[in-house]
């Protein structure tokens, strides 16, 4: 058999496959696979450096399948080259349980380097992949040991290019040259409405080159000789990212269906599927067929794979000997381990503190002590960096002309920032943070989703978190915001309520592993509480504690969280002064208290206590929880004002007068 | 004094009104109003078709003013050309209850467009307001009697263009050959971080030019020549959508601060803005000046705008008297109002359903009865118009070819699809619906927020609203998105049980005149809920209603939303086997109920009822509100899972049998 034969049979068998699968799950996308599966299968066989036996080598290019839909492609190239994924598997595609979900799900001990399906995303993560590989590369390769060196390759398809993300991305992967950088567009003119033509009628080789890229093609992607040149093309050039517009044809072969939106998103139907095997030559009858010839080629990844992963593993004991402080750095980098002693000189960072301080500028001021311990931690704002105090002082920019600079400049694209940290965090080696105010995490909502699906460590800055931003106005102070976090399963959220609450917000988010922190912060200065006579600050790790008791025996409890738990503080007091024990709880962190043993929190919330109040400059939805069906929930059910801050607190009724005339009314019944 | 001595004594004084206003307010953004009056002045007193006595006009230009941020400059021109807004207003620049709120907030009476500051959004709004010019002069306009012909403007940032959202807008307004639109790039150089060298290398023209776009420049934005001559190019381009590059000086004049970032965001102080003052030959001492010719200048636009708008006026009454049936149309279009009869046929079109139905089709089905009778309703999706049931048949498409089409093809741009459906509703003369799956949501949010906060009649289709939508699994699935929805202030939210919920669902969304409506559909099918034996379905109209009694004195209260509802109802069943006496109460919008006098609220749910259960497919949290502290929420508290969707709601515990032995247990203590 020739090789273009062979060639062939292994293109149509991941095409089958995923044909295959998606009509035994009676549901998928059968069109993507079927044009798109030469260009994969060229990249997958003759360029994708990857180790199938070991999936997280650090050196290994990254391949990301943006348009997540065409999943049961990319489940058939791991199977086929021999990743922890069976044939058995294929066949439960789409089922309970099973590796082969309907879109791919980040699973790096088989070859699925990330989560995608939400269109753009996976654009924008191979950014912050190749961010990864350029820093990695600048700070640990040496003359003679280049231990960072891969590409990281991405299928993009029109719906990629058309969503506002990708073009966020697209254009700071321009300016920042990342020249490893290789996408194969997949350009097949056919959305779910029908032709692209109807939409999409911009020049995007034009549109790429305007951003910086170098743009290859248009060139016939079902023909493997022209998209291998393609790919040869783009790695030459090491200065820009490259395009590889691939003109494809969806649902490719379907006799019915080819080159229509039919062949998109739903099987093709037992007959349509017979007519396209026909079509294409497919001899087999039975579904999910491996001729043993396509199985045996595809398999040589494995000791292909085997081979440079040794030749890496040489060079890098070689480099062990020459560098033994970098690579103790370096594998510290690499195993997400914070090292000894890198929370010193935190606790007692703002005992003595003496004057009003922003939780926002107390947590720069924290990043800025890490910075030097925690060597990985790298990040910065969508162009608010003075604001949100992420800037690492003497860690330099990250820039072409200093890849290794811990500071990004992401600009004016919040969407594309949280995509691209989490591409950071996908690759290893990083712990990025990013920064901008609170009111838009709304511009940037799907990524953040995505890394606390993915159970990634990224810190998000949010600051200017509440009315308390001032006069800005109702379009940039954040309601619904802190809520909307909160909503978002196995995302932590921590909003401190001064300096010495941001230190252990801090702790906590790096100390989390597998899953994202949002650090709510402040834009307003607010006093340090005062632990000598407070509870200590620690209770955060808890969620939240018991801050301050009025007397032994309290009657009401007055919950507050961030900067409003001054204000139930001065509650707190007026009670006293009236002759009311109540209770200051300090409540930052909700997962957090929801997640401690029943006791804890009834100890903090002791059920018989049923005066209940609570404070936020937020909305107050959700806070029944807490204050039970009996308690007040003081917050705001509006949009904001703009004026001075102090103004609209008053205004808008976020008093300690109000917080203790509500728990007298509460206590009303039981009092004179 | 020579034309241009007056010109640049114009220019200064919008200068230093938005100077002056900023330092008084000591918070706000002096550097876009001193580089960007020389294009503002120019567009606003040589092109701008308005009439500042009639800001309703239907016929005037609009001007948006995409970065919000620079609000003082446009407050000083409203108030110059005569707008109701005084003098006073601009002293009171950010302070409570003043007309002068930080970023623009929208106020069509007197000249505020939009309410901008968001970056990206007021560039989206423009393509908006394009789209409905073309469309009612489509429509209306005859030879002889042009109705509609004018231009959208928009000062646009660099923030504006770094943003993705602009990007979508962009791309499909050069689709769309929006050649009305003409926006001015104020081209700085400068973001908050410093020179947008660091993140934004890109090329601006040629990147809008592979959207098919006029572009023009760079010109000198300071020379107001150069703008005029651009402006007119751009005016003679009637194709394509035209963008001006106009080169400026962030804080122009300020010997200190000129073209840094430190210009952008704060007050330049005292001294400093004698030093512009000085720096730019302002002679003028007192705070606020304004010379009496300056004022005399800017004020013809008021005879101008009047003798405008009487020849439109003039000429529409001819229309009136030719096209006696077009003008009512048109009258109607612009009023807003319903027409007549607009829901008959509505009540009863699912009254004898005999199969299940998803509620997106039955959407689609409501959707194409009242398309024939409301002639303002138009919109689409963003590439899921199949999916979503959006398409209006026989009512053609928006495009360049058919400019009176009702049918709009977003493409896969979720986030310019709203702020799109925004600016059509700003127009006027447009209901727009938008359509995408409820979790691409979190794709638009800012502006579905926008859209709420502005009080604008927008309805979202959100359809595949839960993981009921099955095997594509979690990225796809929403879980927090309906609860995300409910935060946000005046927006209603409704999650239709069945058909028959729809039908009633959409007739709330179009009777609210002052807010957007959130329509929340199933992808499965659902039974219709038999109204012969059920309560009927417009208790929908109070957000949720007593739809089922085991018994006339429940025990027991069952809550569901939306697919849920049919597992309550079976709950329900279950309980009354076991003896006891369930109460299934359908609760598809939580604003609507809440909104109830108290009598209804607790007719519904008694007070003294405490064993309650509710269930929704989607986070728990919030349901505290409906079930109290002593009742039970089925929910959701993880990501979802890719599977068929009747084994996930097995696999999840959403369940009738679940249900039922949560009542169970809730009344165990009193029962045996």
């Amino acid at each position: 058999m020739s090789t273009s034969k062979l060639d062939e049979l292994c293109i149509n068998t991941v095409r089958f496959l995923a044909v295959d699968a998606v009509q035994r799950a009676n549901s998928g996308h059968p069109g993507a696979p079927l044009g798109a599966a030469p260009m994969a299968y060229v990249l997958w066989d003759r360029f994708l450096k990857h180790n199938p036996s070991d999936p997280r080598w650090p050196d290994r290019d990254r391949f990301i399948l943006s348009c997540g839909h065409a999943s049961a492609m990319l489940y058939a190239l791991l199977y086929l080259t021999g990743y922890d994924l069976s044939l058995e598997e294929l066949k439960k595609f789409r089922q309970l349980s099973s590796k082969t979900p309907g879109h791919p799900e980040y699973a790096p001990d088989r070859g699925v380097e990330v989560t995608t399906g939400p269109l753009g995303q996976g654009f924008a993560n191979g950014v912050g992949m190749a961010i990864a590989e350029r820093w990695l590369a600048a700070n640990y390769n040496r003359p003679g040991y280049e231990l960072f060196n891969h590409y990281v390759y991405a299928i993009v398809s029109d719906g990629d290019l058309e969503e506002g993300i990708s073009s966020e991305a697209a254009s700071l992967a321009g300016t920042l040259r990342l020249g490893k950088l290789i996408y194969l567009y997949d350009d097949n003119d056919i959305s779910i409405e029908g032709d692209t033509d109807v939409t999409f009628t911009e020049d995007v080789a034009q549109r790429f080159q305007a951003y910086g890229w170098q743009v290859i093609g248009p060139v016939d992607g079902m023909d493997i000789a022209s998209v291998a040149k393609a790919i040869r093309q783009a790695q030459a050039e090491v200065d820009r990212p490259s395009l590889i517009i691939a003109r494809t044809v969806i649902g490719y072969g379907s006799p019915n269906k080819a080159g229509t939106a039919a062949a998109h998103g739903e099987p093709l139907g037992e007959e349509e599927v017979r007519l396209t095997k026909k079509a294409l030559g497919w001899e087999y009858e039975e579904p999910f067929t491996v001729p043993p010839e396509v199985l045996a080629h595809f398999r040589q990844a494995l000791e292909r794979g085997r081979r440079l992963q040794d030749e890496w593993q040489r060079r890098f004991e070689a480099y062990r000997q020459a560098f033994p402080a970098e690579a103790r750095q370096l594998e510290e980098d690499l195993s997400g381990d914070l090292p000894e002693g890198w929370d010193s000189g935190l606790t007692d960072l703002f005992q003595s503190a003496d004057k009003p301080l922003a939780t926002r500028a107390a947590s720069g001021q924290v990043l800025n002590i890490l910075a030097p311990k925690i060597h990985s931690l790298m990040g910065g704002s969508a162009d608010l960096a003075p604001s949100i105090k992420t800037y690492l002082k003497g860690f330099g920019d990250f820039s072409p002309a200093r890849y290794d600079g811990r500071n990004l400049h992401f600009g004016v694209r919040e969407h594309a920032m949280g995509a691209i940290a989490n591409g950071m965090a996908l690759h290893g080696g990083i712990i990025p943070y990013t920064g901008t105010f609170l009111i838009f995490y709304d511009y940037m909502r799907p990524a953040v989703r995505l890394a606390a699906m993915m159970g990634l460590r990224v810190v998000y800055l949010f600051s200017h978190d509440s009315v308390g931003l001032g006069e800005d106005g109702p379009t940039h102070q954040p309601i619904e915001q802190v809520l909307g976090l909160r909503t978002v399963p196995n995302l932590v959220v921590i909003r401190p309520a001064d300096a010495t609450e941001t230190v252990e917000a801090w702790k906590v988010a790096l100390q989390r592993r597998h899953g994202p922190t949002a650090l709510v912060l402040s834009r307003q200065s607010l006093p340090v509480l005062d632990r000598k006579t407070l509870a200590p600050a620690s209770g955060v790790q808890r969620g939240g504690y018991i801050l301050w008791e009025g007397a032994t025996t309290p009657e009401v409890i007055l919950i507050g969280t961030g900067s409003e738990v001054h204000i139930a503080l001065e509650a707190g007091r007026l009670l006293r002064e009236s002759g009311v024990a109540a209770r200051v709880v300090s409540l930052p962190s909700w997962e957090l208290f929801d997640a401690q043993p029943a006791e804890y929190r009834d100890s903090v919330l002791p059920p018989g206590i049923k005066a209940r109040v609570s404070i936020e400059a937020g909305t107050p939805l959700g806070w029944e929880r807490y204050v039970g069906s009996e308690g007040v929930a003081i917050g705001i059910s509006q949009f904001g004002i703009s004026a001075p801050y102090q103004v609209i607190y008053e205004q808008l009724g976020l008093t300690a007068q109000r917080m203790a005339d509500e728990a007298l009314k509460l206590l009303g019944g039981g009092r004179k």
